[in-house]
């Protein structure tokens, strides 16, 4: 008999999901329908930043795959403008609304219910709205969707000469610099002390120092107040400082699990409002599976559920259902919070637990910054990184790592979270057979020689004790 | 009672573990002499390719530490012009020459003997030289030291049209590409059938492909029969098929450890002719440590004795033998084989076992080539890489891995390096947290794609057992 699988939203978890189950079950074993809220489907959000600042031309570029594709090569019914309003279990059926009738779009007739055998819930994340007034007014935009992207894009057409970017986080900052780009005098305005706050303070300094040489304005711990509206779009910024001109707003202030459907239909979320699963991505509801921004997984190091949205961890949780509804077997292991990002000249990346996080874990945190060159010193084109390495005093145990850099500097940060994965200790790591050549790193590489340095800081401490 | 530290040696190896052990013990406890035959002490001899092709500018450049720096700063009683001739175990004395007396250099009086209590043995390597007619004739160069180096630099001042390179492993490569750079006629003579016999055939016919395009005439699979000489310098190169002009000569031919002197003192050396040690890198002789490309190490994959001659290894082992004379402890753990280089517009990188290394090592490989970028594909610079796994069939564990592709492709090696050192399988790989922007990788990191395809391909193997 075949079986008919629902998958609830459109973009990477879903997506991955649908492709993998087919890869597994031909037409004739499982039907798969994908119903997508939005106009695209299967898009880099992620590239959202570089459309906005040009680098990017075209929209269209940021789709993966075109929907076309997933209907005549997967044989996978995807549908847009589909937004899923209910899930019934007992029902074993979901009700979808059309968002694309009338002039002004949401919604003419009522939903109609469409049955499942098996459903991935792939319904992403929302941005988070800062609760003060005038957030609502026209001008102040999220980046989260496509759609997101082109309305920023068709903002940046008409010239705004001032823009506020409220949050410090990576959209944030890559908002700024696109903003930069295009040359508008840009504003930041985030509550933390620092931009970056996944960063130790000593390295989001660093990221600070070049968003200022970029003409960034920051305004670091300062509380948002509000915006003020002209004529019906935002015109300026209140935070409890000051006020800021702006044409043009940008929120980046992150994102929370999208999980309300799941939850009205009784599907457990965790204490980070993220839908549980075990490691092969199931929820606790028989045949429901979930995936992406909306599910919240585990941080290998801290050991406590995490809710982070990012394309990478989508895709792979994607898959990993899509294998399991496919009758194979594959397991998400978890996450050790690797980010990486370009700000500017500098590149900006992280793994593991910062040194606050490394506190709340419950570990005694020791850290090392050190300075050194992407390449061999003497050769051409040798630029500054700095690599700071978080390691457990007890054990020498490598917790966490951070890099800021120039150009060729932070995909170090890999090899790093492998270390990371493998709890290795910073002593361990210094006999790593790391690649070696004048091209690409120092005779001890950066990342050999903060181990080095972090595991000579251990035994000076040990000899403290 | 003061000990004293003899070191035998002024590179990498040597200088590491003197200062490793000053680090750990004063002057009124160890008096630390280093004696070194060559001018030069602490260098990187991995940069005389990029001296001779004009990236560095001075030889000088390529010198780490300077001896004053090392008499000064650190109390190291560093000789050069030096050569140990004979160790004496049973007297703990080495006999030293002075190799820098008279117009033809080369010992004038006899060896003095100098006491030790301890001893390390950092003699480093011998370049491979064929056996044919005319192999002593000026004009044939070795790239050993930073003297070679020089002598090199001197020999392309004088604007040859002409050069042949023997050899086509990493320093052979590098040095066509160094003359070519001085507009110089290059071309490549080996008796493998592709450049960079340590990759896998299909790979080795990407670096092929590469030099050809730099213009580099390459005569692969043919055998050296000799040297020619007009005048007394060298005028051309003959193989079993051609003979080939050339106004200068380099051999690439490799190197073997520098034992011969250990190995008159009864220290035991092993099948590679490296010297034998421990992981604390004592030899079998008691206070007699030895690091450096002169020592035999252990293949962590393969499981046998490997002699590799490498800058990043030397400088570990002797930090590691340092660590240990200085009361401290201290291992290295053993090689994997990482490797990296760059050629013209190419990078290539290789860690592990080759297809054929791991079938001698009794795995049944089975590898897998994926094609992919650099950066998100839609991003600007995003530039070709490709990518291959070699895994056991039974197990799905990574056996090794090599990349050779554009700009910022190679050092993702590092990465796959501690997937082979933590023995991953390829299927654990695919859940990694490797960091993901559009600036820096696909969503699927190159090194995750590899690894899910692997996977799959082990699967569809599985299917079919």
């Amino acid at each position: 008999m075949t079986e008919r699988l629902v998958v609830i939203g459109g973009d990477a978890a879903g997506m991955s999901a649908a492709s993998q189950a087919r890869r597994r079950r031909g037409p004739d074993d499982l039907r798969i329908v994908a119903f997508e809220k939005g106009a695209h489907a299967s898009y880099s959000a992620c590239g959202i930043p570089y459309l906005v600042g040009g680098e990017v031309a075209d929209p269209e570029e940021l789709v993966s795959r075109r929907p076309e594709v997933f209907r005549d090569e997967f044989d996978i019914d995807l549908r847009l403008h589909s937004e899923v309003v209910e899930i019934d279990l007992d029902r074993r059926a979901v009700a979808v609304r059309d968002t694309d009738t009338g002039a002004g779009g949401g919604g003419g007739g009522a939903p109609r219910w469409e049955p499942f055998d098996r459903l991935v819930v792939a319904t992403g994340a929302v941005p988070n709205r800062p609760d003060v007034p005038g957030v609502e007014t026209e001008g102040v935009y999220g980046v989260q969707t496509l759609d997101d992207g082109t309305a920023l894009l068709d903002a940046v057409a008409e010239k705004p000469e001032r823009a506020v970017v409220v949050g410090g986080g990576y959209i944030g900052l890559e908002m700024a610099e696109a903003l930069v780009r295009r040359g508008i005098r840009v504003s930041l305005v985030d509550l933390a002390g620092q931009p970056m706050s996944t960063l130790d303070p000593d390295m989001g300094a660093l990221v600070a120092d070049a968003l200022r040489d970029l003409g960034v304005e920051l305004h670091l711990g300062e509380r948002l107040e509000g915006f003020e509206e002209s004529g019906g779009r935002v015109s300026a910024v209140r935070t409890e400082n000051r006020t800021l001109p702006a044409d043009l707003v940008v929120l980046g202030l992150g994102t929370r699990p999208n999980s309300a459907l799941a939850e009205a239909a009784g599907i457990p979320v965790g204490e980070t409002s993220g839908i549980r699963t075990d490691r092969r991505m199931r929820t606790a509801a028989e045949g429901v599976w979930a995936a992406g921004d909306c599910v919240e997984t585990f941080h290998l190091v801290s050991r406590r559920p995490v809710a982070i949205a990012l394309g990478t961890h989508a895709n792979k949780q994607g898959r990993v259902a899509g294998i399991n509804i496919g009758g194979g077997y594959a397991a998400f292991p978890g996450v050790i919070g690797t980010a990486i990002s370009k700000v500017c000249e500098y590149e900006v990346a992280r793994t593991g637990l910062s040194t606050t996080e490394a506190l709340r874990a419950g570990f005694e945190p020791v850290g090392v910054v050190v300075e050194s060159t992407t390449r061999a010193g003497y050769y051409p084109g040798a630029l500054p990184m700095k690599t700071k390495m978080i390691a457990d005093r007890a054990t020498g145990r490598l917790l966490g790592a951070q890099i800021v850099g120039r150009e060729g500097s932070a995909k170090r940060i890999d090899t790093l979270a492998i270390a990371v994965w493998h709890e290795m200790t910073v002593e361990e790591m210094t006999g790593l057979d790391l690649s070696y050549a004048p091209p690409f790193s120092p005779v001890w590489d950066p990342v050999l020689i903060t181990a080095r340095k972090t595991a000579q800081r251990l035994e000076e401490l040990r000899g403290r004790d």
